[in-house]
């Protein structure tokens, strides 16, 4: 187990993401990423500089944008991916418009996609589709449309909607990604057992507030 | 009960902000903000565009920005603003950063407000507060916070959080408030004697989704 163990906690997006975040609990999640060395710390936009300075590049740093409601304009998306990495970010995660998707505005959600990854540079892009609200063909198209778009990663939720990561769509999501594309489940991983199934899966990175809090009360 | 209705009507702004809002369902919002005479239609941002084309000025349209968790950065919420308004939108609903609020950071609090402010010029600006995650104390001063911003409403919930608009935080914010500011009720309000108790409490302005479909079904 224990080689599993540094998998799950190498793959972690370790997140703090409530509405009431004080500055020291976002330093707890800063320490903790440094300490047991998760993929990063996810952490509110308005965090982003203090973060940065605080942790001095020893952690990456990922930024939500849009989110988590994901019907911002695309410049605020642009702006805002922007602005977090002038402040720090090492990965921007963002959210698609739904209802855009709803629409069957496709070619707005693709564009909106590439406009982001543009700001982005080399900067990793993950883009949110809030399974939970689409069906399985729209979840499908979604995948169609992140591969072409040219962003690094599909992930499954923001873990504010109706629903959070499910077995089911990690394993759609990753048959129908093209290669360039990883799959990072969120939202709801509960146990690390869960965490390891996500990954055998086919997930590259989970975001979770729980899977550190487990390690260490196993150790 | 007549002219009352007339009232609860006219103060209402009239909001469709789920996630997955199609265009049908906001035009729908924006023909019964027009034939109701709503206050205004509170809409999702990446609507805004289309929306003003679609009422040519016949419907003021209110937008959300940092939305709903508020923890945007203040650069962000003010080119959200400027992106709304340069989009069409009349007035401004803002969410403030709850996490600075709980660091004791009133500074940035304030400054943040201030700014949007400035970027909304003559248009309205409303401060969601989301009072369910706040003390009394800090209620309190939020209200005289708001009032020395310059912004135009204090808004007690974005709809979003772990409650809506109750009585008693509408009663507390009028007594707390200075005369230039104005209350906006939101969240939950799911009846016509509600609406109307929050009016005589001292609230201005009701944001809510239910009223004009509990008027239609009156008629």
């Amino acid at each position: 187990m224990a080689m599993e163990l540094e998998k799950i906690i190498r793959a972690a997006d370790h997140t703090l993401l409530h509405v009431d975040s004080t500055w020291d609990e976002i330093r707890g999640i800063l320490d903790d990423a440094k300490k047991y060395g998760t993929a990063s710390a996810c952490i509110p936009a308005a965090y982003c500089k203090e973060a940065a300075e605080y942790v001095q590049g020893s952690v990456p740093i990922t930024i939500v944008i849009g989110f988590p409601n994901g019907y911002d304009t695309t410049a605020a998306k642009v702006f805002e991916a922007k602005d977090a990495i002038a402040n720090g970010a090492s990965e921007i995660d963002m959210v698609i418009n739904v209802g855009w998707v709803k629409n069957g505005w496709y070619d707005r959600v693709l564009e909106e996609i590439r406009k982001v990854k543009e700001a982005c540079g080399d900067h990793i892009l993950k883009v949110i589709i809030e399974c939970c609200l689409l069906t399985k063909e729209e979840k499908i198209r979604m995948c169609e449309i992140v591969t072409e778009s040219g962003a690094d990663y599909i992930k499954t939720s923001t873990g504010f909607s109706t629903g959070g990561a499910t077995f089911d769509d990690v394993k759609l999501l990753r048959e129908h990604v093209g290669p360039n594309v990883k799959v990072k489940a969120a939202g709801g991983i509960s146990t690390l057992e869960d965490a390891q199934k996500f990954l055998d899966l086919g997930a590259d990175r989970l975001g979770t507030s729980r899977i550190i809090k487990l390690v260490k009360q196993m150790k």
